[in-house]
């Protein structure tokens, strides 16, 4: 049995990415759920901002970014991140985190977030009380300690999820199975017509 | 210290949904981890395909879709629907999945999916060797046995994660906190000029 919730954003699991705006000199965070991949060639991120947002404005003055995965014992910052505008205080010193410089662009990483990404404004949509900005990635960068035999290690990675509409921050549980490989169980039949 | 592993898409957690185009007597499943909610007013949804996808072809001929979060166990199912064409097979009896009719939308939703979107494009937008896709959500499904005094129970909901370029799927662990209260703790300062 279906129970209709009506037209909701309900949609989970999602990343909770910190994105850094603005400059070297002077960097903001946001907290954003509604961040995904959208293009692998060239790699390009997507993201939604609302237009009143702090990041938005500082986005277009200087139209790089970084995005920056947390670990999930940081969810108290990153919750944090999200309820503060950058408008009124300084949240980089309010969370304690530290500003790493970037290679590509002049807004900095986050050290205390084990997978973060270099990019660069390609593109910025209008939907409606919001903008969609698109960045290519120019640049990953990768905690030296997170690997395991080469391989990106997602356990000591621990990266935090976050659930909409219950508002729940969780973390990440097993592996249970291989992409591109678990599906082969499966007999391929025909199409019937 | 950090390593950079140059220009990547590695980005997670991911959903890993399922989304399903078509028509409700010929449905197709196709798994999409590239995508996201792009707004909440009206409710948006937004994901990546190539251009060449069988599934472009369908939601060009009938544009609506709807969203399917398949709970972790279903691994196998979900990485098959990603494995093959729907021009080559019908996924649907492949991986014994029942299509269950839609109210605002020909397409189907999944029955074996705790969550369900009913969704209509507004919007494709190019990108390269993609299309993205942006559908207004008309209506949320929910099994309502995923219900815990009323909230949604993420637990039940079980929902799998996917993290890329490791090709790794994931179940959740547990619940370390709650959203827009967890940051509360940090003092808010004022921003040193």
């Amino acid at each position: 049995m279906k129970k209709q919730i009506g037209a909701s954003t309900t949609f989970f699991p999602m990343p909770s990415a910190l994105v850094v705006t603005g400059t070297a000199k002077n960097p903001n965070i946001i907290t954003i759920g509604w961040i995904c991949i959208v293009s692998g060639n060239p790699p390009t991120i997507a993201f939604s901002l609302l237009n009143k947002r702090h990041s938005l404005q500082l986005i277009r003055k200087n139209p790089v970014f970084t995005v920056n995965i947390p670990p999930a014992d940081k969810y108290k910052e990153v919750d944090y991140c999200g309820i503060v505008s950058g408008k009124d205080t300084n949240k980089f010193r309010d969370v304690n985190f530290t500003a790493l410089k970037s290679l590509n662009v002049d807004v900095p990483h986050i050290k205390e977030c084990p997978l973060n990404m270099e990019c660069k404004v390609i593109k910025e949509m209008e939907l409606g009380e919001r903008a969609i900005i698109f960045g290519e990635i120019l640049e990953t960068h990768v905690d030296s300690d997170k690997f395991t035999k080469n391989k990106i290690d997602v356990k000591k990675i621990n990266p935090l999820v976050y659930c909409s509409t219950v508002r729940e921050y969780w973390n990440l549980g097993e592996k249970i199975g291989l992409g591109f490989s678990a599906g082969n169980c499966f007999p391929k039949e025909k199409k019937s017509k």
